[in-house]
């Protein structure tokens, strides 16, 4: 029987190509997050579902669970479960999965850091890269398997972290030759507008939703829908709140923002960083940043590309409480995801990447010659003397000329080595430049020496 | 309600120590590989249950699978299932789980290669490191989810890359300081034997299997069982088989074999194989390794740490077909496989690896200013302008210097800067060797020059 051969809907593969962009973009992410003392861990791909459930609200029917036992369910299992008639997929469910694909690395963060917090010491800075796993409905450029790379601190208030982090986020930007701006916000901002305009917590809620998807509404429906959360419910005509909203909301500074009336320590955090930023072109203060996840409680930030059409490309914020609910108390944080897939796809777009790791030279030795034992010898040599960073490939049996270069040329072969009959005897070997097409013809003992000089 | 923080059984976390570690492996390998122009590539951690079924012979049970959907089984199938009044786990399993997480890199690359057949070139060379799950009882030192590292050749039979390989397995062995030996063996030797032996295929699988737990058994229950599948039906006296079997198996040389009536044919790739290997001291002809998995049809190989009571840490082998259950036939192959935590296992034993990557300096800026902003420009100089890989740290607060002391001994820093308010005032800076503990007080504006020449 043959079988289709098909990855799973929803999941990709990655072509050598894809994957020599990822690398290069994930040297720059390790490279940088080093350099800033974050160390790096790791957790398993499964955690316990008690770990993972209660955590991600209406999402939390995204989480891809594993069935229990290696093979099959127990056929006692099967039976008591029959037996007992529950008909409800909600009931069955957790007697035969107890573990599920993790959703992201902020969740494992927090069990990790409760279970190892003797082994730990805080502040605790990590950073961690790994494949999460959503049961979203495929679609495009939206896939079940995505790559977060995650840097956070954990057990510190002080905003020198917010300032690391535009720094980490500047340096990664320029290393790979992206544009791109950080909107950045404050939830205590947002508290306090809500405070100034007495708005209660459901219409906090409603606006901080709303927000949310601003740019993916009309302006029209925008407006209307915050005249129906603001309105006044004696006075329909009264839209003075709605008004006082909208005029707090187009401040561009700080200052701005005090002068209407919000207090001055609600956007001292935000003031320190602005300061300190690395670049002021990086920064860009939006007070409509309100990102939905619960546990932010501080900074929200994110990354946005300016000329690709992609949304963000990472972001992240501060929390006051990550880990209580594993039991560790008072462990206050900060961090940034950024999304690998969306930057490759940014890299894509202004195909910033070649195919061909840049400080690496490719070279193959054409297959002439029956003694196979001395292109071994060769290759051996050239690695062992040579000083440069080189990849050196064989090719794997004699045959046509035009079918190895052809080999050549597929995988972006910078140099082929010809060693025939012909040039054995004379103790020579020709070197041809794949790109210019021209050919140098060395004796063989100047070979290294002409690598390190000349390619 | 609090959830009590552990990962679940079989898998685990790994601390910034141990995962410096692996990445110091890793970076080992990714290199050696690249150097013999492996190209990376990358598969989805689950794949259809159809691409996974039917290859893994009795260990199918220990694959995981995915309950169908995101969040709960649909309630219809539940009560269609129950309905049916199946009673049986086989039957019921494929209705709700269709995905499965992979078992192993070598039938996900089977599938790749038929898939994207069309988008690669032949031979195909390529490496993948990823994690893999099968269902085993977890026990002291075999995890549930555990890395391969595996290179392949696809399309091509040339025994070069036997040669290749062991090149990269001495490449590596080195680089890391690991004394190991590679075993190796042909199928086709042991096919040679049997029909020697006019051994029927029953009596041969049963001898495979035996010779595979050699290692784990008696040499007297070795004997026994071997007298037992080679005992002459008809003569229970008659041991001539069993007596030219174990004189063969004690051939040391390919000559020694062929003396014993083993055609040349069988011996001729091994013959290539030991004649150019890298180095004597790395191989071991041993007749005895078969290697347990079906597709092999040629070299068999196992690297086994000298000194080190671990088993195998790596192995592979040729095969003749790997895709053709996907529809592309005769694709001619051979491939070998690094086991991460095994390799890990070892380093720690040997006590091989420091925690501190070798070429990092790890600076730490104590936190005794109040001006953050000062300290934050401190090191963004540094590492704009220093020479040499620098991690740097800001302690992110201001405190005791004793509770900075101790963050910067337990994160292992090198080099503390101390900058007070004295030494802001006279415009200098103290670096601190935290190994010699050591002092030198510099001019603030000679502290890069000072690193590159004296750290």
């Amino acid at each position: 029987m043959k079988i289709k051969p098909a990855n799973p809907k929803g999941v990709k593969d990655l072509l050598p190509r894809e994957m020599a962009r990822r690398n290069y973009i994930l040297d720059k992410l390790r490279e940088i997050f080093s350099k800033y003392a974050y160390q790096n861990i790791q957790t398993p791909a499964f955690e316990r579902l008690d770990t993972l459930m209660g955590k991600y609200g209406e999402d939390e029917k995204l989480l891809f669970k594993i069935l229990n036992s290696g093979e099959y369910l127990h056929d006692e299992t099967v039976q008591t479960l029959l037996k007992s008639e529950i008909y409800d997929a909600k009931e069955i469910t957790p007697k035969i999965a107890t573990k599920g694909l993790r959703y992201d690395l902020t969740v494992p963060l927090a069990r990790y850091v409760a279970q190892h917090q003797n082994d730990l010491s805080f502040p605790f800075k990590r950073f961690q890269i790994g494949a999460v796993w959503r049961a979203d409905r495929p679609q495009k450029g939206r896939f079940q398997e995505f790559t977060q790379c995650d840097i956070d601190i954990v057990g510190s208030k002080t905003n020198l972290h917010e300032i690391e982090i535009l720094y980490i986020i500047n340096d990664f930007i320029q290393e790979i030759g992206l544009k791109a701006k950080v909107h950045i916000n404050d939830r205590k901002i947002f508290d306090a507008i809500g405070q100034l305009l007495k708005l209660d917590d459901s219409q906090k809620k409603q606006i901080s939703i709303l927000i949310d998807k601003k740019e993916k509404i009309s302006a029209e429906s925008y407006s209307n829908e915050l005249t129906e959360i603001l309105a006044n419910e004696k006075d329909f005509e009264d839209n003075t709140k709605f008004n006082n909203f909208i005029d707090i909301m187009n401040s561009t500074t700080i200052d701005d923002l005090i002068q209407k009336g919000i207090p001055k320590e609600a956007t001292e955090s935000l003031q320190f960083i602005l300061e300190n930023a690395p670049n002021p072109e990086l920064i860009q203060f939006d007070l409509h940043l309100v990102r939905g996840l619960d546990y932010y409680t501080g900074t929200v930030f994110e990354l946005k590309p300016i000329d690709i059409n992609i949304g963000s490309i990472g972001g992240g914020g501060r929390y006051d409480d990550l880990t209580s609910l594993f039991g560790l108390e008072r462990m206050n944080g900060i961090g940034f995801s950024f999304g690998l897939e969306r930057i490759e796809f940014c890299l894509d777009q202004k195909e910033i990447f070649e195919f061909k790791s840049s400080n690496m030279i490719r070279i193959i030795i054409l297959h002439l010659i029956e003694n196979t034992k001395e292109l071994i010898s060769l290759r051996k040599n050239i690695l062992e003397n040579a000083s440069k960073n080189l990849i050196i490939d064989i090719y794997p049996e004699k045959s046509k000329l035009d079918k190895q270069f052809q080999y050549a040329d597929k995988n972006k072969f910078d140099y082929a080595l010809i060693y025939g009959d012909s040039e054995q005897k004379q103790g020579k070997i020709n070197i041809k430049n794949l790109k210019t097409f021209q050919q140098e013809t060395l004796n063989l003992d100047d070979l290294t020496k002409f690598i390190n000089k000349n390619i």
